[in-house]
């Protein structure tokens, strides 16, 4: 017996790792010191310009997004979404990324697929200027199905501690909503389950009301925030950020702002995307449980103070970025819909 | 409908973040700057006692041996083996740890169970003076069977950039073997394939040859290397280490050779601890394919120069460490057996 009547091909592992280290290369800079293969990512940071840097690190995954990459047989996207989501997170620290690595486990090596994920996650690393230094590509068999796979980013990212966020939120404060692509990377059980088995959709069904199919719709990437408001975090302009992901508008929005202050949420006060809505009729879904899944097409949350606002959306605006106000800290705690 | 409907049970992701949150806690030290539960885990490293600072990064799962885990019901040693094995794969570049994070994805979120593996990640956490700081724990109905998980860690280390491994590695070189104390975390998809359906041994079976139940062998943690080498490490009396992980010998020994190196390892020089044999003869696997999959007993390999073999053979026994001479460099490439 051998490996690979155990289900384990390591030519297979060898291609796939070939095609990443290509792919990976692409994203360097001159800050990395190793090539992919070695057994640790090295990564020299220039930490001169910090008086007291912190090291901020985030790990995330995809969830069940990977199901529609499947069906759709579309895997660069989920690479991307990955990243961005990651730089999401340690964004709302006020931290700006070093570097990436991945963890691919699949219920079947296949080259190609690894190559077009890692593309996704390549892409996006070079974007945010945040190199895709190690990672880890593992067959198997048995856990995953032969078509499956699971992916968990992990990014490190670096914020002056006297930067860092949330910081000085008070009440009074401004919410400011960025929109969203989509779901981003959260509710794929639930709308995977309302449109595909309850609606009786297919991943190529167009739908005039979202003016695509719905696969596409479904895998629009996450996008991230890091080019919008870096220059209002180095402005100091920013007070709070929160990235609406799993557990929506309850679940994030507080997890940044101190003891004793909430936020007022007005829905009205930005259109929420048709994908949602769709969504919610097709499941019978409650408004307060859709607001506790899904974005609803709020990616992310600015807490910014009410005299900067007109400072803060004129930044935004000139780089191209829509935002609205969606409300306002409070005394009191978690999240009042009006 | 709802979540809960969809698969996701957010009042039990909320009691194992609960539980999370006080083991992980438990492994903090004053560097740790944020609290369990933030987007990002805050860590302020210090590096002044670094002149050129070099962030080493790795990532990881622990394969299948997930399987026996559950088999067993058992969860906390694959905890202890996911840092373990990250640790010793950036302790390979000459670094120690910094801080941890960890992805845990399953069918069905049980808090017993996520605390179980989170306890032996904390365990070895603690151990390594490696805090850990952040993670993510994802409910994945569909992609993982119901009764079913992965896990993924990563590690961020540092290290003195001239003192980074590999550095001036020659032939003549002696190449030292540490015991590992099992498999590992490799090779397990072919292990269960031939002691389980082969051979029809149950978890539960105990084996005279191996003075245990066959799943305490196969679950056997791990170790770090880390406590053993490191005051090595700053003597400088270690050119390389090679982990021998999936891939085995010949996979990896050749990573931390120079161009025109490789290794000629006698086999004979060690011990083949009974797990080992017991499954080459179970199923029937040839010996040069038993060392492209396992360990085979040596866990660790350290390339020290001649001169220095004494020193490092009087460190590592005050430590209480076994070692044995295993092969030298050559001139060549790849591994040579004899």
């Amino acid at each position: 017996m051998d490996y690979r009547e155990a289900g384990v091909d390591i030519a297979a592992a060898d291609e796939a790792k070939a095609r990443i280290r290509a792919l990976a290369r692409s994203t360097f800079s001159a800050a990395v010191l190793s090539e992919i293969g070695s057994f640790g990512g090295m990564f020299r940071p220039d930490l001169t310009r910090y008086r007291d840097p912190v090291l901020v690190a985030s790990t995330d995954g995809v969830g069940t997004k990977i199901k529609v990459a499947i069906e759709a047989g579309v895997h660069d996207t989920v690479g991307y979404d990955l990243v961005a989501h990651c730089a999401n997170d340690i964004l709302v620290q006020g931290a700006t990324p070093l570097f990436f690595l991945d963890y691919i486990a699949l219920g079947r090596m296949d080259p190609d697929r690894v190559e077009s994920i890692v593309r996704g996650l390549a892409h996006a690393c070079s974007e945010l200027g945040c190199p895709l230094i190690g990672g880890e590509t593992a067959e198997m068999p048995g856990t995953y199905g032969e078509d499956d796979y699971d992916l968990a980013g992990f990014i490190v990212g670096v914020v002056e501690r006297v930067k860092a966020l949330p910081r000085g939120v008070q009440e009074g404060d401004l919410l400011l909503g960025l929109p969203s692509t989509g779901l981003h990377t959260n509710g794929y059980s639930l709308a995977r389950k309302v449109l595909f088995e309850r609606m009786g959709h297919r991943i190529d069904t167009e739908l005039p009301e979202l003016g695509t199919s719905l696969g596409a719709a479904l895998l629009a990437p996450h996008r991230s925030y890091l080019a919008a408001l870096e220059p209002l975090l180095l402005r100091g302009k920013i007070r709070a950020l929160a990235h609406i992901t799993g557990g929506g508008f309850r679940g994030n929005i507080p997890r940044v702002l101190p003891p004793g202050l909430g936020a007022r949420v007005r829905r009205e006060s930005w259109a929420v995307p048709p994908l949602f809505r769709l969504i919610q009729r097709g499941g019978a879904v409650s408004e307060e449980e859709m607001y506790r899944i899904f974005n609803m097409g709020v990616g992310m949350v600015a807490v910014v103070a009410a005299s900067d606002l007109h400072d803060v959306e004129h930044s935004l605006e000139r780089r191209g970025e829509t935002s609205f106000v969606i409300g306002s800290v409070v005394a009191g705690e978690g999240v009042a819909f009006e």
